[in-house]
């Protein structure tokens, strides 16, 4: 072996990485996605090849009542599968709602997961699981890489086009005694397989459609700022955006259509197998206090932020958002932009903006009761979120409040 | 559980997928990727992460010789971990040799597999996998899903961009006996972690710089021709194009070109990771057969043939290859062209043509040394290639006699 070559070929390569290359990333081996309309009665199968006996199905009563969970209870039947329903799945699960599921878990002698829902559900189940193999208490998993041990075999099904939860490593949990949404970001978090059948949308109420996808949106274009963003990573949110910006109207008005519910689950997915590599930006970072103050649906406060938080962003985005011009354009309206046209960066955030508002996300934090009286205590806890770490350009308190302030109208 | 739910929430949303919808697909779950200039040296880390106890590191003589292997061996020994070094992995690796290698791993008590190479080394240590957790012998694991067991734990380190070997699921054996290459394709196959480091390419000789080059054009083109293709594997293809279609001529030109070299190792990877699951065409199918009667490089063959089979595939593949135009337009001539443009698919085959002219792709298969008395066995084995279930149109006996016989000059 000749040390020598080490000095040739190899040091002089790392030496010429500069700050507009490729930047070193990792990109997590997530779960095996089965995507398709008609899928979740497959979940049954999936689970067995798994080697799961009477695993939990973690939902929500509102699910359970709509019907949504009968393709998948009826695959289980069909396949004389045993498993234990556990359907007091909370949003924004609380810590207590979490250790029922777990206690529910263990009276039942269950062995894998199934969560069925938006975030809430299938977070639920990525916090019970932890505390299955790791031991102690939610909070000492609060925050990076802190779980040791995989939670059991896993399967995602999600019910809406928003949190990407089916494909991520978080788990956001409400500790009623902080008083906060605190998050576990752990790779011991992944599912094994995420089931994504849009066709389990159709029943979905327009007021969550339409915060769901916002949440989508968002996580897409806030993936794309991230520093940690790659060419892997932006090919996934680019998709995803172009998928949002020609469906996403068509499936607000109706969940049910086909070509549009395909799209748009599909936006979310790719969105949440992105942001789990990369981080998201401040638009994340405001959201959870105005939750913790004011509560209200996540993805809904996303929306309302995320065209102001855009403008915000500008300067370090103009490229990428240029790039979003045609994507976004309303595709109803044939005045297309291109991303080389001058302006086309702020077309792109005019249009995330009048989506926003076609799609029914109140124009202001005001609209959904947020008070002025609270604006530099949310503004502390903002500029205190990990997410200003990845967002692309810094923020501190002054800059929190003055977007708060500017959408109090 | 009210089963008439399903029937009016369930079935008649699998009614509405019609043939031009996204078609229920499954993506993998592939490797772990840390990808980026100076990242060899953390491969030493990454197997201990693994837990691997003195691993082998399968490689080619050729490799060692050029220093390519420093950087990886450095971290090792700098983290003093121990390892077993088989240097004697074969191109086109025949069965003998990979139960050269299974004995050298056996006799050394390793545990855990690091391939560094091209895709024959990778390749080498999947076959050899299979064998020391299946058991039995290389040829009962010919075709798709038949091993039934995880390989040992692996990681991959690709030293050319090319294969993508290590993001997929396949093993290319030359099976001696037989006379012909045979694959293994099953999940059981993907490496744990895939470290891509593009400063390993600095010095790869121009001819294999090229023909590895076209061979992930080829993955790319042909995945997204593919009707398993989706708007997940598509993006990746789409972004790994256009990244080919900016650097392959500097990375040809100068494989210790940082930019080019980053670009073009991502492109492959990305390539890689969308043809894993959707599978390939006949451009793969048609190469096979010449390598069989006449040897040769498989990525330059391969480049030979893509945009003869592109012509033969364009009635099925107009609307995405003039996709392609503006992102294979020559970087260096003004005279751009749009996906909307007249002629714009043909104008993407052009570019693929003159792509492999100018990084110095043979013109021909007759320049190869394929003669015409050979043409239609090697027909008829085109004919059989599973790669036809996968090609976007039907192609036989008679087609592939044509293509060959078209390329003959």
């Amino acid at each position: 072996m000749n040390i020598i070559n080490i000095r040739v070929v190899y040091f002089p390569a790392i030496q010429t990485r500069r700050a507009d290359m490729i930047q070193p990333f990792k990109n997590a081996s997530g779960p095996r996605l089965r995507f398709g309309r008609g899928e979740a009665v497959f979940v049954g199968e999936e689970s067995l090849a798994l080697g799961m006996e009477n695993p939990i199905i973690i939902t929500d009563p509102g699910l359970l009542k709509a019907g949504v969970l009968e393709p998948v209870i009826q695959g289980f039947k069909d396949a004389r599968i045993k498993f234990s329903l556990f359907d007091d799945a909370e949003p924004n699960p609380s810590d207590a709602s979490i250790l029922r599921a777990k206690e529910f878990y263990e009276s039942n002698d269950c062995q894998g997961m199934i969560g069925i829902g938006g975030g809430s559900a299938i977070d639920t189940a990525k916090a019970m699981g932890t505390l299955l193999t790791n031991g102690g208490k939610i909070s000492d998993y609060y925050g990076a890489d802190k779980p040791s041990k995989r939670i059991p075999p896993f399967i995602t099904v999600p019910t809406t086009a928003g949190t990407g939860s089916e494909v991520t490593r978080a788990s956001i949990v409400t500790d009623v005694e902080m008083g906060t949404k605190a998050s576990i970001h752990s790779d011991m978090l992944y599912a094994d397989v995420a089931v994504v059948d849009p066709s389990l949308l159709a029943t979905l109420p327009r007021y969550f459609a339409a915060g769901s996808l916002t949440d989508a949106l968002t996580h897409a274009i806030e993936s794309l700022g991230s520093p940690r963003a790659n060419p892997w990573t932006e090919a996934l949110c680019y998709e995803a955006i172009s998928l949002i910006g020609k469906y996403a109207r068509r499936f607000v008005e109706n969940p049910g259509d086909p070509d549009a519910a395909d799209s748009v689950s599909l936006a979310a997915t790719l969105a949440g197998a992105s942001f789990t590599n990369t981080g998201l930006g401040i638009v994340h970072g405001l959201t959870h206090p105005v939750f913790n103050f004011f509560g209200g649906h996540h993805g809904t406060t996303n929306g309302i932020l995320l065209a102001p938080v855009m403008t915000f962003n500008l300067p370090a985005m103009r490229q990428k958002y240029a790039k979003l011009a045609p994507l976004l354009a309303n595709p109803s309206k044939p005045a297309a932009i291109n991303a080389e046209d001058g302006g086309a960066a702020e077309a792109t955030i005019e249009s995330v903006h009048s989506l926003a508002l076609d799609i029914g996300i109140p124009p202001s934090l005001g609209a959904i009761g947020v008070k002025e009286e609270y604006l530099n205590r949310m503004a502390v806890e903002a500029a205190k979120s990990s997410t200003v770490l990845t967002n692309p350009v810094s923020a501190d308190e002054q800059d929190m409040k003055k977007i708060y302030l500017g959408l109090l109208g």
